[in-house]
């Protein structure tokens, strides 16, 4: 097989063979297929896509080029929840317990994060004593018993897909719908589940700007799940707001506490109960996702989940007196600020990706991977779109441990958009399965 | 500025600026951009084109990214021809004189080829003592004097465009009109050309199948060299089979005397009249093609063309008496072979490639840029298309100095088409001005 022929069948609109996609994956993750035939191919990819037979193949070609996690010792349908990215996202620190609490396992394995906030793992270090270093053995023994544990990443998981971005994201052919879906679902298969459910955000902060493209991701990543036999469901949310009202890891441990009680946000609930239903469905805790989630909503009031999160807290070494008393348990910044609003109105948009750059800038993220995490940094949002405001009312607080400058409050004051009046925002737009 | 930037313009269907294009080059040239950078933008211009301002652009930003010639001190409008390839071209051997003897300096730049047969100076080789090491002084002094030399390629011309040419080859983006027009055209003009005269080939034997692809070539390569200043005009000439009927060095080098003579086959000596007759024109030694032509017809009628390549040959240490009988000045070889006709019936088509790839196999040509050439081989067609054949007539004969195998003689015979009857090939399909 030759790469060039390859990537001329691909321009002219021609489907590779699964074999095909398999040698050029493989030859690629060895370095003897180029970095300059790999990107004239995801350029001919971009503008001539993959049919459902290639993004199958694509992405198993992925998995198979590096270890893949066994979790067969672990009872049960494994069930992995992917987000497409947003700020403030807290529903895995909800989803983990909720899920487990209606007796289906969560075996996570997360990492720590490189963005606005940091990952699952670094928001859980905010808890005192909390560990993810387990081993493969004490992992599952944890999950079996508990029905949830978090790990840290381990194993030269889709190298392949690792080489690929990098290459992609320097030559212009990220924005590909068959080659994000494959990236996404190789690295779910390889870390082992067995079932898969997709958020796929959407709006200003988004990566998929509007719902048409979300939706089109979202059933390409269903279909490639269903065709290599993972059951896979998606749903749409939108992201043309941060989720919940806290950015930044402690704040949002608190927050996801909040919401275990019953007592969270009203947009971070919901979606964790539209998310946790077709987990808990996946994982056959329910026949329906209406029986799933009346399931969920019983565990939020009956303090099921917020038990199991305290099981969860304390097996893996952390203070689970922070459940009860967060304030006391989580790290508190030394400096606050309050961003007051100069005018009256109603808040009509709130752009994500900006509020997220003004948490990392606080220290709630990393902005390169040496960079240290302050974890009682970030923000916390006291109005949503749809909030009335009056001129000189706080719209959000600031923390950090150093000085707050004036730039990190203007940024948050003039990424909340204010008008006269604002629709009510649709929180999940649409349901793939 | 970063390339990233300038592929995702390209890819999202906006023009480049000349300064974005020139500042690409020139990276690029500085191995600053990587050739998967390149790579990709290639494949975005092989799927979105470039506009007239873009490709001007890049054909200069080329011809800037290495030495160019000056011929200043050659007198006159210095005209150059290009062809874009086929099989048995003796067409520059014939023009150079030919222009030459109407009072147009040609000065010709030229090089050895790699393909089915020799580059222009291997051809000239073939006449004994024939030299082209010439300094940049003396041919200049021997164009002015004899109006005609040819001399060896010199300086390091357009390394833009080599790099990018064999980055091109491997990545399925040769095939792109844009890149193939400003690759040419740079060459040219990096050459000090300032009037180009183009000869693009369609037909099987092309690298253009069909004459509405040609049509575009030359209408483009005609637009960037008027838009840069240099007078230019195309000819799209049939390669449905091998221009004349020597394929090979000398056998070539005979024929193209033969043809100074008026006595050369009808086809090449339509063409270079067809050819001669722009660049006579734009060399300003006519007021219309129509007076250039007569000019060049009877100076194959009254000798004068021949006279010129006489002195010409002579000036660059050659045996002139090859004029006069070429059979004894010219290698012979020392085996031939006849082609037989194993039926009968009307040439319907030669395909070029074939024969050309036949002639390579003699010795006529490098498969590689160290093989030597057998200045003798190739070989030589006895019919062309239209033309009757009984069988067991000689279709053509082989040369060559090594023993000829029976494959050649097969390769030759499969590609020579018979059939009840054939439609008489049209020459010169049209003419871009």
């Amino acid at each position: 097989m030759r790469m060039i022929d390859l990537i001329e069948k691909k321009q002219h609109r021609q489907a590779l063979t699964q074999d095909e996609i398999k040698w050029m994956i493989d030859q690629y993750t060895a370095d003897v297929v180029p970095d300059y035939q790999m990107s004239a191919m995801a350029m001919a990819i971009y503008f001539n896509g993959m049919n459902e037979d290639e993004r199958s193949a694509l992405t198993m070609a992925m998995v198979e080029s590096g270890d893949q996690i066994d979790l067969s010792d672990i009872e049960g349908v494994k069930v992995d929840k992917h987000s497409t990215g947003g700020v403030g996202d807290t529903t895995t620190l909800v989803l983990a317990p909720l899920v487990a609490s209606v007796g289906v396992p969560v075996a996570k394995m997360s990492g720590r994060g490189l963005g606005h906030t940091g990952g699952t793992i670094d928001k859980l270090e905010a808890i005192p004593g909390f560990h993810v270093e387990l081993s493969q053995q004490d992992f599952s023994e944890l999950v079996n018993k508990n029905k949830v544990a978090v790990v840290g990443q381990s194993g030269n998981l889709t190298p392949a897909d690792k080489k690929l971005y990098a290459l992609r994201d320097v030559t212009g052919t990220v924005e590909s719908i068959p080659l994000i879906a494959s990236s996404i679902m190789s690295k779910k298969i390889a870390s082992g589940a067995d079932a898969i459910v997709l958020d796929v955000k959407t709006g200003a902060g988004a990566f998929m700007k509007n719902v048409e493209q979300a939706k089109e991701l979202a059933e390409t990543m269903v279909n490639i799940g269903k065709s290599v036999g993972r059951q896979t469901m998606a749903v749409i949310s939108d992201m043309s707001q941060p989720l919940g009202n806290a950015i930044g890891n402690g704040l949002e441990v608190k927050e996801a506490i909040d919401t275990l009680k019953g007592q969270g946000p009203e947009d971070l609930t919901e979606l964790c109960l539209v998310l946790g239903s077709q987990m808990a469905y996946l994982g056959g805790a329910a026949d329906s996702l209406e029986e799933a989630r009346t399931l969920l909503e019983a565990n939020l009031k009956n303090g099921k989940a917020l038990e199991v999160f305290k099981t969860f807290v304390e097996a893996q070494g952390g203070d689970a007196s922070v459940a009860d008393d967060p304030d006391s348990v989580l790290p508190v910044a030394a400096y606050t600020k309050e961003v007051l609003a100069d005018q009256d109105g109603v808040v009509s948009e709130i752009i994500a990706d900006q509020i997220g750059i003004a948490a990392m800038m606080l220290g709630a993220g990393r902005e390169t991977k040496e960079s240290q995490i302050d974890l009682s940094a970030g923000l916390y949002l006291h109005k949503k779109v749809g909030d009335k405001v009056s001129a000189g009312e706080s719209i959000a607080t600031l923390y950090s441990n150093k000085a707050i400058s004036d730039e990190v409050g203007e940024r948050v004051l003039t990424n909340v958009k204010l008008s006269d009046s604002a629709t009510e925002p649709t929180l999940v737009y649409d349901i793939v399965q």
